[in-house]
């Protein structure tokens, strides 16, 4: 059961295909199959299997893939899934390497085909066979004009997009739309029940195929750290959009009872999907904007900071929806134009133009003012990037403006990421045309226009993060010794105080000068060598919420109060009773929540949020995958809105608290703890402190018979 | 100047048009105009005029209005600026009610326009004359084939759809977006800069234009009472959606270069279009979506509570993302089919096929499937309205799953919402013409088929919105005396406490037991009276924060502290202390800020959010118009989360609650206060507390060569 490495060139560029199933019954898929690899400039020798014999297309069906001629790399199976485990073991024999099985009738179809997959993934990893899908349209290369699905003509033109799908429905539905809005496509790769082969496994290697310039993925399992790892390796290299099924429960219970996944929530998975460098669609009208977009752009490149837009419109109305947009965009600021810029601006328009941004060259706009206006915000250093506004212009037809407007961002010296909303319908699609030959994408509104620059910041920024390292510092002790401490923890798994407290000293983490006491007379010297006024703590067995067990006393100023409150709890608490932490008062300040998790998918996860209400009510948390990187910082900080809310109040705080995040985040990589939770960590004058905490290791395997599980 | 009421018929069923700029020059607009008018079958007789006489389209060229034939009823502008003021004041002589000026050259570019646009204003006043425009391309009815705009043909074909649009571009565009994608309209009105008619003006009569079944209007200007005045009297009707630029700072920026208008934040007018009753659409393409839908679909209907909804596929995938659209919305859950719904889809499917929603019949789906199905889930109860996805059928053309669903739709014997998501583009234009000819409407997305059900909400929501009366709560005192009061504040408008605490006694508001002190004395008796512990707060001149200033004591349990405390301020604020309040210490509990502005555009407005963290952080707050509708109370406890939040921990408290949020709406809108912060308002178990409270007058109009306002 040893795990072939994938045989791309056997899957991508083989030599000999046989199709197995290819039937003579024209309705059937395993007729089109072979009619579309037959009719394919490919260049590999293509044969046609089929018990029954006989011929199709001039070609003779072979009775088994046993008998067909060398060489093979590659079966394509169209057989009712049956007998598709014995097939594969021909297959197997017979010494191919790759497979694609387009049948369904496997694991979405309940218990009895998820038996039958299994059966086959037995059959191939025996005979180290690879296999994509099943359940799976394959593979379709538009620039080797290799079609291994069922697809009928006509498929869009050759192009810069190539689409990695776990639907076939939504590969042939993204095809057909290609069609109809001009968008080509380099390779489209169904990966359906991804038995064997999944987006991880494949999605690399599309970053050393020249012709593709982006990539869209549509993914149903849950996000994984292989796909996260998969993804990384792509996107250094070329932007990756993904649209994620499931991030809802809705959606989560409709994708499980397709593809039996169980996902991460969604603000996880979308912090696997940001260190992966991807950009995550919410929707598939969002990833087909962006997909237009950037496979028309060069490799992202700039430092990722907000893109300051101008807006060149010939009406005021969707000027100011495109300036609405942008409004809405963290990515995106509207240019302020210099004076100069504005001047050159005016000298080309009428006095009435507005050449503020958006710049209104007014509806009498001919293809020359649009041509000029463009080379001069193109010229403008304040201005990033330019959305063109094109709603049926009065005067002049769409497609002399557009016309109008290649040869100036031929011209352009530097590379600025430029959209055209073409407004209307009927009367755009010469203008469409024009543009999208000299790579210029489009789109239908004014918002989209504007969410393509978003991508562009996206993708540039995925790249960065692509590229980023996580940042982890070494324990003061040796990773052993703490792992060891790990043992001492309660039934439910929690740790002792003591140890978690030696864990957060071994990554200096900021705790409140605190000791823990037994006896009223143990406080009363301890809360004395800390200085009045102190807190008092408790800790008794079973109490994990202190505050809701009363178990809290803040502010107390004098030996007396602490020996009553420590006598008092040891009355209340009896046999559960094991003693009391004693803390310094710390100052004033604004709290956060930092915590941590292990997710089942994607492994040690810190989070931010603020302390109270915010959380509750709002979420208002952020997830990024432990060990943090730079751009994980900046999220963290930003989606929480920790950052902006801390820069405004305590901004001397924020590296201070960038670097508690930081040792946060390698305790959790370190160890294997299952929940980590500094709740509150205050932010006061001298940095930030952590005031609570509290920890859970990994529930171990429960022994055989054991009814609860307990670590070592 | 008397303003005159609407000539509705003279604009919209004129008897003689006169087209003033008409041209003999064809690329001209007064010639697009007179072309397009003397084309169209609307019964009107048309004139054309241009000074230089002669002859057009076999018509003759009067020299001026005035020798014009009877009778006219409109007129419509196509004149430079410079002379329209002269031309109107011709058509106001000729005795005309209504005038459209088309040409631009007015306010929206800068003061030597705003001039001429104020005379034009001034001439049609004194005539009693009503203009549409100027900027404006005029009014379309495809009904009765009526067209003052020079858009150049074809035009969509008539259907349900009204336009009225500040932008005649923008007009224009959708005019265009409507040939393309067979969306018919019944008129569109473009209203330009709005010097006379606004869109507040015209709205209403569209409720009683039989062939209008939604309509759809873009707004550049603020959204103020008259629009909100307007919009209720349609939407009582028919559903309107509202797309309103400027939603952002860089929206308002935009706008504001084009309109000059000064609009409200987005939070606040979207509160005016709540109870507009309007669909606030946040972007063009989901005011397309909705479009599309609402001229399709009945009346709205129904109680407004949440649509369960089916999905009903041939592929997973897709099935997935929709699953996620539902999941996301607010408004829709995914259907719980039972198990008599699921035997009865299971009968006409293969057996792997998932019965569960999404319903995946699978790949093979055939017409009869799709068709038995859908029948089977619009006769479910459990289901309120179903989502049909159609990627390209392997086996079968799309058009004929379309023409195979028609029949099933129009047997269903009660009204449920049917959106097809028609998945691709070029294989589906076929299916798209079947059911749009049966009035289902069709998108390219699975997301915006789920998007058109959630407008469907919103518009049963609107609609109930339009008919609900406010509700206002008379003060136990007369107003008159009530108003008296207000004069007694400080020089920013601050009103004295205790004139503050009588108006809230006036309206029952319930605060905590207080009483002000001056002297330590006083303040020990009064405390005593109260009953300790008691929170001391002071009262100084210039001191509106009062716990920056440490001007709050919490929980002083004897006279001794009480005496401290009230002679230390007086020491540390000496002329400026003016006392003290005494409250009683009221339980712990959540708490929530509860206020009140007078919006420039929209006039009194409740606001309510949490306290804390979450309101400076995540600006977590939702407004509504005051009085308060039940709507409106519904919308500012789930909008700002309130609601859920307090459902969850104290639930008995939101009777009292919404009951506080009634009495200060009613204060709001009796009395003429700038602003009211309850901050903060605590929820106890004997139901919600005022903690703190201050408001601040109207400033009044300052008095000729006065520094600062101050009111009477």
């Amino acid at each position: 059961m040893i795990e072939t490495r994938v045989p791309f060139d056997a899957f991508f560029r083989p030599r000999g295909i046989a199709v197995i199933g290819a039937s003579t019954r024209p309705t059937s898929l395993g007729y089109a199959v072979a009619r579309n690899l037959l009719r394919g400039r490919h260049g590999a020798a293509v044969y046609l299997v089929n018990p029954k014999g006989g011929e199709l297309f001039g070609q003779p069906l072979y009775p088994s893939v046993a008998v067909v001629p060398d060489p093979v790399d590659l079966a394509v199976l169209v057989v009712p899934a049956q007998v598709a485990v014995s097939v594969m073991e021909e297959v197997g024999q017979r010494g191919i390497q790759a497979a694609i099985i387009q049948s369904g009738g496997f694991a979405e179809e309940g218990p009895e085909g998820a038996a039958r997959q299994r059966a086959l993934v037995e059959v191939a990893r025996r005979h180290g066979l690879r296999v994509l899908g099943p359940n799976c349209i394959g593979i379709l290369d538009l620039f080797r004009d290799l079609n291994t699905t069922f697809l009928p003509p006509p498929l869009p033109r050759a192009g810069g997009l190539a689409f990695y799908s776990q639907s076939g429905a939504l590969a042939a539905a993204l095809l057909d739309w290609g069609l109809a809005v001009e968008q080509g496509f380099s390779r489209v790769v169904s990966t359906g029940n991804q038995a064997d082969l999944t987006l991880a496994d494949l999605l690399p290697a599309e970053g050393d195929y020249p012709p593709t310039r982006a990539v869209l993925v549509y993914s149903e399992d849950a996000v994984n750290t292989a796909l996260v790892t998969a993804l990384r390796e792509l996107t250094r290299h070329k932007p990756a959009i993904v649209l994620q099924a499931g991030r809802t429960a809705a959606g989560q219970q409709a994708a499980a009872s397709h593809t039996a996944a169980l996902a991460s929530p969604w603000d996880r998975a979308r912090a696997g999907l940001r260190r992966a460098g991807a950009l995550a669609a919410e929707d598939l009208s969002t990833a087909r904007v962006w997909a237009q977009a950037l496979v028309r752009w060069p490799e992202p490149s700039g430092d990722g900071s907000r893109l300051r837009v101008a807006i060149l419109t010939n009406a005021g109305g969707p000027g100011v929806l495109a300036a609405d947009a942008v409004g809405q965009a963290d990515e995106l600021a509207l240019a302020t134009l210099r004076p100069a810029t504005q001047a050159a601006l005016r000298e080309g328009l009428p006095p009435a133009a507005s050449v503020a941004n958006p710049v209104d060259m007014l509806a009498t706009a001919s293809p020359e003012q649009y041509a000029r206006s463009l080379a001069t915000l193109l010229q403008a250093d304040e201005v990033d990037a330019v959305v063109v506004l094109l709603p049926p212009p009065p005067g002049y037809s769409a497609g002399a403006v557009a016309k109008a407007l290649i040869p100036v961002l031929q011209a352009a010296s530097r590379f600025k990421p430029v959209t055209v909303a073409l407004l209307g319908g009927y009367l755009l699609p010469e203008a469409r045309a024009h543009l999208h030959a000299a790579e210029v994408p489009t789109f239908s509104t004014p918002e989209d226009a504007v969410l393509a620059l978003v991508g562009w910041v996206r993708a540039v920024r995925g790249r960065e993060h692509a590229r980023a390292i996580p940042r982890r510092v070494a324990p003061s002790e040796p990773l052993e010794a703490l792992r060891a401490l790990l043992a001492e923890h309660d039934a439910e798994g929690w740790l002792a105080p003591r140890v978690l407290a030696r864990l957060l000293d071994a990554y200096e983490l900021p705790r409140v000068a605190e000791a823990w006491a037994r006896t009223p007379e143990e406080a009363v010297r301890v809360a004395s060598k800390l200085g009045y006024p102190v807190v008092l703590k408790l800790w008794a067995e079973g109490v994990v919420h202190k505050s809701a067990a009363q178990g809290v006393r803040i502010g107390l100023s004098n030996a007396e109060d602490v020996r009553a409150v420590v006598e008092g709890w040891h009355a209340r608490f009896g046999p559960r009773y094991r003693g009391v932490l004693v803390q310094t008062l710390a100052p004033d300040g604004p709290e956060l929540i930092v915590g941590g998790l292990r997710d089942s998918n994607l492994g040690p996860l810190v989070l931010l949020g603020l302390g109270g209400v915010a959380v509750e009510a709002w979420d208002a948390r952020a997830f990024a995958l432990a060990p943090l990187t730079v751009p994980d910082l900046d999220a963290l900080l930003a989606e929480s809105r920790v950052g902006p809310w801390l820069a405004a109040r305590a901004a001397a705080s924020l590296p201070a608290l960038r670097e508690l995040l930081v040792r946060v985040a390698s305790l959790l990589a370190d160890l294997p703890l299952a929940e980590l939770d500094l709740n509150p960590v205050r932010i006061t004058p001298t940095g930030p402190l952590i005031l609570d905490a509290r920890a859970r290791v990994m529930p171990a395997a429960p022994a055989p018979g054991a009814a609860t599980g307990r670590a070592q």
